[in-house]
Parts: structure tokens; sequence; C-alpha cells
């Protein structure tokens, strides 16, 4: 490519947020990376919750359009804008994720910060690189955050999840007791033929009151929250003074709804959690200590099982794929 | 009073909660100090809305009935449970809150921890000694707490109550920018009358961006909120990336409704914030100091208007009095 004239890319482009969303398949220009910054051959990227959720234009990050939607993903650094971080990254496979501002992840080619990057080791295909952001940093950052943090059990709902799957390995694998909530009783079996222990459907009757009474036994101070709206006052109410609700989704699609008197008396919390850049801004040596062993743990502790791969042309069949199964795994994108 | 034949006194009674609750004016026994615990002879006590929400049966704290109400008062100390910190306080005229388990301060006596004390200075009255926990604490530890957690402006909600319009004066005092929101022109007004500058309405149509703009220049990251409901999402919303939201009140009765984008895509908090424990949670030195500080401006800047006050027997008119004229200032009950 040349720095005077424009590159063209095939590229997924938004032109109106909604349910649907208006999406085109087309050309846009290949990026120009800044300091600081990397272009990257993009290989493959995953539809994940956010996406849709981008898609909807219920998002505090909702950018101009047209716009290159898709938030993470793997491929080969071909260019640096200049910066020691960027430039070591030249002819490296990394995992990406997008910045909010810019064009994303679903076109060949993409622009993101050199912090955004993880290199992936050699070991590692693009398919399971473009999955290793989103879910496997967030299960990884709750349970470290959850222990160094000194909580002794932790709650979590939608735990028959891709998400919630992974915490219950990892959070095992690092000895963080978890009080396991689903809203079915398949994924109450489902959860129990992995020999997972602590189960609660919060369908049942008595919910709450077996709720209180596990996370009283267990000592839970802290509940990673998928669903959000009424279900963040149930989990925050059954712990005790000063414990935490991490809401990390809104599968619900409601807002999370608190007590203020549950806030008050008891002087809880709500925090908004993010893996991913919790993950980023850990100290170099841990960050890439636990970067190297999720990439060693990505077809056990942290697999994703893909449903079904897509070429980036056919982004509208994918997306009625993934919206329809959403349980059978993700939906992969592939453009180069 | 003999330690082996009980005492008897008279009493607020509350037989079960509601809207109306049940209350009778009767007899209870004296209570009996543990160690660490001392027994008041009360001599005022304020209605305040914590009251309102325990007679309703809506507190996390809810207690078995018959039990007596009354989170707050002052009165001299006339037994010790034990222990140094509560013989110390013997014959001492002291503002108390009450445990939240035991009988309250709607009575002759009442028991409570000596840590739930603080000593009352010799020009302090016992009407406004009544008076120093709730609001005069709540008010200092928003500000204080603000400042220490390096905040450069807070955002505040029922701006025109009587705890607004102290933390208005303080934070002045302490050089802690605010930005005031009302709901009702009139009190537009009210706080123009006494020199205040960032107001706010939350009725004027374009209060979402005027909100976004004012937090923006004054660089607010924090939201003191009273009312809960949606208001505390447009607080949040209006700040950047980690601000926080200190729930104090539920004014709208309400739960607390957060949008979990906002939570999580900015990395936000939302904290149950309790003024008077907080306070006491103070270091040695900064407790006392503060104490002091507070007694010495209870007719300026930690002033409560008392609007009327009735005989203990009077609960009725009291609580009547109180829910029909709430901005007119305080109701207190005397008892000996």
């Amino acid at each position: 490519m040349s720095a005077t004239s424009t590159t063209y890319m095939e590229s997924i482009i938004l032109t109106a947020y909604g349910k649907p969303p208006l999406l085109e398949v087309g050309k846009r220009p290949v990026g120009e990376p800044a300091t600081g910054q990397v272009l990257i051959k993009v290989m493959a990227s995953p539809i994940n919750p956010s996406d849709l959720i981008f898609l909807s234009g219920h998002n505090p990050n909702a950018r101009k359009l047209p716009s290159v939607p898709g938030f993470e993903g793997s491929g080969t650094v071909v260019k640096s804008g200049g910066g020691k971080e960027a430039d070591a990254l030249i002819d490296k496979k990394v995992a990406f994720r997008s910045r909010p501002d810019i064009d994303g992840a679903w076109a060949q080619f993409t622009v993101t910060d050199a912090d955004r990057c993880i290199p992936l080791l050699d070991a590692v295909s693009f398919t399971a690189g473009a999955m290793l952001l989103v879910n496997p940093l967030t299960a990884w950052t709750l349970v470290d955050c959850a222990l160094t943090g000194g909580h002794k059990c932790a709650i979590q709902n939608a735990a028959a999840s891709a998400l919630g799957r992974m915490v219950i390995k990892y959070a095992q694998e690092r000895g963080l007791p978890l009080i396991n909530i689903v809203r079915k009783s398949e994924h109450v079996d489902l959860l129990k033929s992995l020999g997972v222990e602590e189960i609660l459907n919060s369908e049942d009757q008595d919910f709450e009151s077996q709720l209180a009474c596990r996370a009283a036994a267990l000592k839970a101070t802290v509940a990673f929250d998928a669903v959000a709206g009424s279900a963040a006052n149930l989990l925050l109410k059954s712990m005790p003074r000063r414990s935490e609700l991490w809401s990390y989704g809104g599968l619900s699609e409601q807002p999370v709804q608190i007590d203020p008197m549950v806030l008050i008396y008891e002087q809880k919390v709500v925090r908004g959690f993010w893996g991913p850049p919790t993950f980023q801004q850990l100290p170099k040596d841990r960050f890439e200590a636990a970067a190297r062993e999720i990439q060693e743990h990505l077809d056990t502790t942290f697999k994703t099982n893909v449903h079904k791969t897509f070429p980036l042309g056919d982004v509208q069949k994918a997306l009625s794929e993934y919206q329809s199964n959403m349980s059978q795994g993700k939906i992969l994108l592939t453009m180069n």
C-alpha cells in the first residue's frame, strides 16, 4: 500500500442502527495507523453479544455512521504507525480488540491501538485467537479480581452460558468457590453433567431463600451479574454488608434495578465490570504471564465452541444464525 | 433503678408495619446495657425520612415487633454496661444513634453502643444535639469523602432539602464545587436567594444536555443521589469514565435504575452511602475534630430548622404534621 493513494478493502458497513440494523457489504478505505497504533490484516472475528448491542444503537459509545462493526478478532500486523510498542508487533500474529471510536474488525483490515493487541503463541490458530479477548479475558479477570479482592466465594448468574462455563472451570482451578444460578432445568442438568455442585434455578419458588442460605453458608461477598434487571437486587440482598455486585452484561435488556435501602443500610456497591481493559491494566509481568496462561488453555479451560464460520459477505446469514442458536456456540466471520 | 426488678418507661410501641403503621403509647421495660453499651435518658428525638421507611416495613433491617422506633436522639448517659468507652460516657450529654436490632429512641430511656454516641459540647442544647447525627454527619461525610477521594466537583439532587442545603453550605466552606439539581422552579428561586450559582431544574426539557454540559465544564466525577429511580442513571451518564454515584436516599420510592452499558463500558460505580457509620469509622483524632467542628457550627452551616415539638404521647400528631409539611423543618419528640 502506498501512503499517498487510498487503498480500499471489503468491509461490513453499518448505515443505520436498529433491530434489525442496516448493514451493507461494501468498500471502505484501509485505515492509516497513527503513532502507537497498528494496521492489522484481519483473519477472523466473532459475533458477540456486545456486537448486537452496538448494532441496535444501545451503546453509550455509539459512533457516527457509516462505520464498520466488530469489537475483537485475530490477524497479522502489517504496518506500524510508529512507537516502540507498535513497531514491536510488525509481522506478529495477534488477538486484538477494536477502539470504540473508529472502524472495527468486520473488514479485511483494521486499525487499533498496540496496547489493545495480545501477541499470539505459534500454536494458537487464528480461529481460537479471534475469540481470545472478550470471553476468556472476562472469565480470567472476574475470577482473578475476586481472589485478589479477598472474596471467599462468588455468585454468578447465566452460569450455563459459554462465559459462565469458563468462569466455572477457571474458578475451580484457582480454588474460588462459586454459587451458580441458571433459569432452566435443562441448564441445571447440563451443569450437573459437568460435575458442578452448587447450582440454583432462579425459577424455583423458594429461590430467594435457597440463595440466601447458600450465600451465607459459603460466605459469598461478590456476585458476577450478566443479567441486570431485578436479578441484580436479589444477588446483592443475599450477601452481607459491604458486598459487591459486578455488572458485566445486560441479557435481560432491563436496567440494573437496586433497592436503595439495600445499598445504603448495608453499604453495598454495584460496579460496572469490563474484562478486557481491566486485564490490560495488569502490571506488565502479570499481564504477560496471564496472556500466556490463557492461550495455553484455549483448548481446555478457556475453550470456546465454534458453531459455524461464514465469509464476511454472508454477515446477514451469520447474524440470523447467531440470534436463533445462541447456545450452540460462536459464529465466526472470516475475511482473508 | 435496681438490677433485679424490672423498671418500666413510657414508649412508642410499633405493633405492625404499614402505611399507616400501628403505633401505641405504652410501657416497655427499661433496657439493660451490655458490655460496651450505655443506658441513655432520652431528651429529644427527631422524625427522619428513615423513620418513615422503617415504620412502613420497607427496611432490610426490619425488626421483630413489637418494638420502639426512633434512630437518633439526644440525652444523658445514666448507666454503663462496662468497658472503658462506655464507662467514660457516664453522666455525659450525648447525641446518639440507635442499634438497628433493638428498641430505639422514641422512649424515656434507650440502650445503644458507646461507639454510636458523640459527647455534646456544653453549649449545644438537647434540641440541637438530637439532630446532630443523621443530617449534619451525612452532609459532612459526603463532602469530606468527595474531597479525600480526589473529586474536583460533585453533583447533588434534592438540593433544596434540609440536607441538600447543608451540603451546599459545607461544600462551599471546604471549596468543593457543586452542581445542584432541584425539580421545582420555586426551589430554583430558593437556592438563588441563598446565593447559589450552579442550579439545574430536572423538569426543564433540555435538562439532560444542560447537566452533561455543566458536569463536563466543572469536571464532576461523583454524584450524591437522594432520589433513586431513573435519576440515578442520568447523573451517572453525565460524568466521565470511572465516575461514582453515591446513593444515600430513596425519595422517589423507586429502585435505583442504571443502564448496565453505562456501568460496564465506562466502568462506573454505584455505592450505598450511609453517613453516620462512615463518619464513626474515621481515625480517632479526625473523628473528634470533626465532631467538634460540626457542633461549633450547629447554628450556621449545620443548622436544622425545627418546625414543631411534640411530647412523646402525641406521636400520631407529630407524624401527620411531618408528612404534610416536610419542607417546613424537623419535627421533634420530647420525652423527659
